[in-house]
Protein backbone atom coordinates (compact mmCIF):
# COMPACT_ATOMS: atom_id res chain seq x y z
CA UNK A 1 0.00 0.00 0.00
CA UNK A 2 1.63 2.87 -1.01
CA UNK A 3 1.67 6.18 1.07
CA UNK A 4 -1.48 8.07 1.82
CA UNK A 5 -3.92 5.32 -0.03
CA UNK A 6 -5.23 5.25 3.66
CA UNK A 7 -6.37 8.52 2.93
CA UNK A 8 -7.33 7.83 -0.45
CA UNK A 9 -9.71 5.30 0.93
CA UNK A 10 -11.73 7.96 2.55
CA UNK A 11 -14.48 8.78 0.61
CA UNK A 12 -14.90 12.84 1.24
CA UNK A 13 -17.61 15.07 0.89
CA UNK A 14 -17.70 17.88 -1.99
CA UNK A 15 -16.13 19.87 0.67
CA UNK A 16 -13.10 17.88 1.37
CA UNK A 17 -14.74 16.53 4.74
CA UNK A 18 -15.92 13.66 6.67
CA UNK A 19 -18.05 13.21 9.78
CA UNK A 20 -16.05 11.96 12.47
CA UNK A 21 -17.91 10.62 15.83
CA UNK A 22 -15.55 10.58 19.05
CA UNK A 23 -16.40 8.15 21.81
CA UNK A 24 -15.36 7.79 25.21
CA UNK A 25 -12.73 4.85 25.01
CA UNK A 26 -13.81 3.37 28.51
CA UNK A 27 -17.40 4.58 29.17
CA UNK A 28 -18.43 4.28 25.12
CA UNK A 29 -20.07 7.26 25.70
CA UNK A 30 -20.31 9.70 22.59
CA UNK A 31 -18.75 12.48 23.03
CA UNK A 32 -19.44 14.61 20.12
CA UNK A 33 -19.36 14.62 16.14
CA UNK A 34 -17.29 16.80 14.24
CA UNK A 35 -15.87 17.33 11.04
CA UNK A 36 -12.55 16.46 9.37
CA UNK A 37 -10.43 17.05 6.34
CA UNK A 38 -7.54 15.47 5.19
CA UNK A 39 -5.12 17.81 6.58
CA UNK A 40 -6.76 17.89 10.38
CA UNK A 41 -7.09 13.53 9.69
CA UNK A 42 -2.75 13.64 9.21
CA UNK A 43 -2.44 15.72 11.94
CA UNK A 44 -4.60 13.44 14.09
CA UNK A 45 -2.31 11.05 13.19
CA UNK A 46 0.57 12.40 13.95
CA UNK A 47 0.40 13.90 17.13
CA UNK A 48 -2.03 12.15 19.12
CA UNK A 49 -4.55 13.98 19.84
CA UNK A 50 -7.97 14.88 17.69
CA UNK A 51 -8.05 17.35 15.12
CA UNK A 52 -10.80 18.75 13.00
CA UNK A 53 -11.99 20.83 10.82
CA UNK A 54 -13.83 23.63 12.08
CA UNK A 55 -16.52 24.49 9.13
CA UNK A 56 -17.76 27.64 11.22
CA UNK A 57 -14.04 28.69 11.71
CA UNK A 58 -12.75 27.82 8.52
CA UNK A 59 -9.33 26.36 9.77
CA UNK A 60 -7.83 23.84 11.77
CA UNK A 61 -9.30 22.97 14.94
CA UNK A 62 -7.01 20.65 17.72
CA UNK A 63 -9.16 20.06 20.08
CA UNK A 64 -8.66 21.44 23.54
CA UNK A 65 -6.47 24.16 22.35
CA UNK A 66 -8.30 26.62 24.45
CA UNK A 67 -9.94 24.76 26.90
CA UNK A 68 -7.00 22.49 27.40
CA UNK A 69 -9.94 20.01 27.36
CA UNK A 70 -8.09 17.95 24.72
CA UNK A 71 -9.30 14.15 23.16
CA UNK A 72 -5.85 11.59 23.34
CA UNK A 73 -6.53 8.86 20.39
CA UNK A 74 -6.87 5.53 21.38
CA UNK A 75 -8.02 4.24 17.99
CA UNK A 76 -9.58 5.60 14.74
CA UNK A 77 -12.37 3.04 12.93
CA UNK A 78 -13.79 3.67 8.81
CA UNK A 79 -16.84 2.34 7.96
CA UNK A 80 -17.72 -0.23 5.53
CA UNK A 81 -18.45 2.94 2.77
CA UNK A 82 -15.56 4.95 3.73
CA UNK A 83 -17.34 7.85 4.54
CA UNK A 84 -17.46 8.35 8.56
CA UNK A 85 -15.03 7.81 11.14
CA UNK A 86 -14.99 7.05 15.03
CA UNK A 87 -11.94 8.39 17.21
CA UNK A 88 -12.12 6.49 20.41
CA UNK A 89 -10.54 8.64 22.83
CA UNK A 90 -9.59 9.09 26.22
CA UNK A 91 -11.73 12.90 26.80
CA UNK A 92 -9.43 15.36 28.77
CA UNK A 93 -12.24 17.13 31.49
CA UNK A 94 -15.07 17.75 28.97
CA UNK A 95 -15.96 17.07 25.31
CA UNK A 96 -18.68 20.03 25.14
CA UNK A 97 -18.13 23.56 25.51
CA UNK A 98 -21.26 24.19 27.61
CA UNK A 99 -19.54 22.18 30.27
CA UNK A 100 -21.05 19.34 30.04
CA UNK A 101 -19.58 16.24 29.57
CA UNK A 102 -20.51 15.17 26.19
CA UNK A 103 -22.61 17.15 23.18
CA UNK A 104 -25.51 15.33 23.38
CA UNK A 105 -27.33 16.01 26.55
CA UNK A 106 -30.69 17.34 24.80
CA UNK A 107 -33.09 13.80 24.64
CA UNK A 108 -35.91 13.90 22.66
CA UNK A 109 -39.36 13.62 24.99
CA UNK A 110 -42.85 12.13 23.51
CA UNK A 111 -45.12 13.20 26.20
CA UNK A 112 -49.01 12.58 25.37
CA UNK A 113 -48.68 14.33 22.21
CA UNK A 114 -46.47 17.04 22.96
CA UNK A 115 -42.80 16.14 21.54
CA UNK A 116 -39.89 18.79 22.83
CA UNK A 117 -36.07 18.69 23.60
CA UNK A 118 -34.88 18.54 27.03
CA UNK A 119 -31.72 18.88 28.70
CA UNK A 120 -30.82 15.82 30.44
CA UNK A 121 -26.81 15.60 31.49
CA UNK A 122 -25.77 18.09 34.54
CA UNK A 123 -23.24 21.03 33.72
CA UNK A 124 -20.16 20.11 35.27
CA UNK A 125 -18.10 23.19 34.97
CA UNK A 126 -18.99 26.68 33.95
CA UNK A 127 -17.71 27.58 30.73
CA UNK A 128 -16.48 31.08 31.95
CA UNK A 129 -14.02 28.71 33.94
CA UNK A 130 -13.13 26.66 30.58
CA UNK A 131 -12.18 29.45 28.43
CA UNK A 132 -10.55 32.59 29.98
CA UNK B 1 -43.68 24.37 22.32
CA UNK B 2 -45.33 24.67 19.10
CA UNK B 3 -45.92 21.44 17.24
CA UNK B 4 -43.00 20.54 15.02
CA UNK B 5 -41.34 22.88 16.88
CA UNK B 6 -38.94 19.66 18.11
CA UNK B 7 -37.92 19.79 14.38
CA UNK B 8 -36.94 23.01 13.97
CA UNK B 9 -34.83 23.22 16.68
CA UNK B 10 -32.51 21.01 14.84
CA UNK B 11 -30.01 23.15 11.66
CA UNK B 12 -30.68 20.97 8.82
CA UNK B 13 -27.70 21.30 6.08
CA UNK B 14 -28.51 22.79 2.91
CA UNK B 15 -29.66 19.75 1.55
CA UNK B 16 -32.01 19.41 4.54
CA UNK B 17 -30.34 16.39 6.15
CA UNK B 18 -28.47 15.85 9.29
CA UNK B 19 -25.95 12.84 10.17
CA UNK B 20 -27.65 10.87 13.31
CA UNK B 21 -24.89 7.92 14.72
CA UNK B 22 -26.66 4.56 15.93
CA UNK B 23 -25.66 3.27 18.69
CA UNK B 24 -26.14 -0.17 20.67
CA UNK B 25 -27.99 0.73 23.77
CA UNK B 26 -26.62 -2.42 25.55
CA UNK B 27 -23.07 -2.73 24.73
CA UNK B 28 -22.57 1.06 23.55
CA UNK B 29 -21.10 0.43 20.16
CA UNK B 30 -21.24 2.49 17.75
CA UNK B 31 -23.14 0.89 14.96
CA UNK B 32 -23.07 3.06 12.04
CA UNK B 33 -23.74 6.31 10.61
CA UNK B 34 -26.35 7.20 8.29
CA UNK B 35 -28.45 10.57 7.49
CA UNK B 36 -32.14 11.85 8.76
CA UNK B 37 -34.28 14.43 7.03
CA UNK B 38 -37.48 15.69 8.42
CA UNK B 39 -39.50 13.19 7.10
CA UNK B 40 -37.48 10.37 8.21
CA UNK B 41 -37.41 11.83 11.68
CA UNK B 42 -40.32 11.87 11.93
CA UNK B 43 -41.47 8.85 10.90
CA UNK B 44 -38.77 7.36 13.44
CA UNK B 45 -40.64 9.06 16.16
CA UNK B 46 -43.89 7.63 15.07
CA UNK B 47 -42.57 3.92 14.15
CA UNK B 48 -40.25 3.52 16.96
CA UNK B 49 -37.92 2.31 14.50
CA UNK B 50 -34.96 4.31 12.79
CA UNK B 51 -35.76 5.51 9.33
CA UNK B 52 -33.03 7.44 7.38
CA UNK B 53 -33.08 9.31 4.00
CA UNK B 54 -30.93 7.14 1.37
CA UNK B 55 -28.65 9.74 -0.33
CA UNK B 56 -27.78 6.90 -2.69
CA UNK B 57 -31.06 5.73 -3.09
CA UNK B 58 -33.06 9.09 -2.84
CA UNK B 59 -35.45 7.84 -0.54
CA UNK B 60 -36.31 6.87 2.65
CA UNK B 61 -34.58 3.71 3.99
CA UNK B 62 -36.86 2.10 6.34
CA UNK B 63 -33.34 0.25 8.27
CA UNK B 64 -34.20 -3.58 8.06
CA UNK B 65 -36.84 -3.25 5.06
CA UNK B 66 -34.73 -5.91 3.06
CA UNK B 67 -32.00 -7.42 5.70
CA UNK B 68 -35.21 -7.47 8.35
CA UNK B 69 -32.30 -6.22 10.79
CA UNK B 70 -34.91 -2.98 12.31
CA UNK B 71 -33.37 -0.97 15.33
CA UNK B 72 -35.37 -0.43 17.23
CA UNK B 73 -35.40 3.27 19.06
CA UNK B 74 -34.50 3.44 22.61
CA UNK B 75 -33.52 7.20 22.93
CA UNK B 76 -32.88 10.00 20.17
CA UNK B 77 -30.25 12.71 21.35
CA UNK B 78 -28.97 16.06 19.65
CA UNK B 79 -26.37 17.91 20.24
CA UNK B 80 -24.97 21.22 21.71
CA UNK B 81 -25.10 23.06 18.52
CA UNK B 82 -28.12 20.79 16.70
CA UNK B 83 -26.76 19.54 14.38
CA UNK B 84 -25.89 16.30 15.07
CA UNK B 85 -28.54 13.27 16.30
CA UNK B 86 -27.80 10.07 18.18
CA UNK B 87 -29.82 6.89 18.20
CA UNK B 88 -29.81 4.81 21.15
CA UNK B 89 -31.21 1.81 19.28
CA UNK B 90 -31.49 -1.95 19.81
CA UNK B 91 -30.17 -3.44 16.79
CA UNK B 92 -31.88 -6.53 15.49
CA UNK B 93 -29.62 -8.98 13.61
CA UNK B 94 -26.58 -6.91 12.30
CA UNK B 95 -26.15 -3.50 11.59
CA UNK B 96 -23.88 -3.94 8.78
CA UNK B 97 -24.43 -5.05 5.03
CA UNK B 98 -21.43 -6.80 5.02
CA UNK B 99 -22.74 -8.93 7.59
CA UNK B 100 -20.85 -7.58 10.56
CA UNK B 101 -21.95 -6.27 13.80
CA UNK B 102 -20.95 -2.43 13.29
CA UNK B 103 -20.15 -0.57 10.14
CA UNK B 104 -17.32 0.53 11.24
CA UNK B 105 -14.86 -2.68 11.33
CA UNK B 106 -12.06 -1.14 10.00
CA UNK B 107 -9.25 0.06 12.57
CA UNK B 108 -6.05 2.32 11.27
CA UNK B 109 -3.03 0.96 11.82
CA UNK B 110 0.33 3.13 12.44
CA UNK B 111 2.93 0.40 11.89
CA UNK B 112 6.75 1.45 11.55
CA UNK B 113 5.34 4.32 9.17
CA UNK B 114 3.15 2.15 7.10
CA UNK B 115 -0.61 3.50 7.58
CA UNK B 116 -3.14 1.31 6.32
CA UNK B 117 -7.19 -0.13 7.54
CA UNK B 118 -7.42 -2.95 8.65
CA UNK B 119 -10.22 -5.28 8.68
CA UNK B 120 -10.64 -5.99 12.62
CA UNK B 121 -14.19 -7.36 13.02
CA UNK B 122 -15.57 -10.49 11.94
CA UNK B 123 -18.39 -11.20 9.52
CA UNK B 124 -21.15 -13.10 11.68
CA UNK B 125 -23.59 -13.58 8.44
CA UNK B 126 -23.01 -13.97 4.78
CA UNK B 127 -24.37 -11.23 3.21
CA UNK B 128 -25.99 -13.47 0.59
CA UNK B 129 -28.66 -14.62 3.45
CA UNK B 130 -29.13 -11.23 4.93
CA UNK B 131 -30.68 -10.10 1.59
CA UNK B 132 -32.22 -12.79 -0.43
Amino acid sequence: MKEKDWLEAIKWDANGLVPAVAQDADTKDILMLAWVNQESLMETLKSGNAVYWSRSRKRLWRKGEESGHAQRIVEIRLDCDGDALVFLVQQIGLACHTGRRSCFFQKLISDDGRVYWKTVDPVLKNPSEIYK
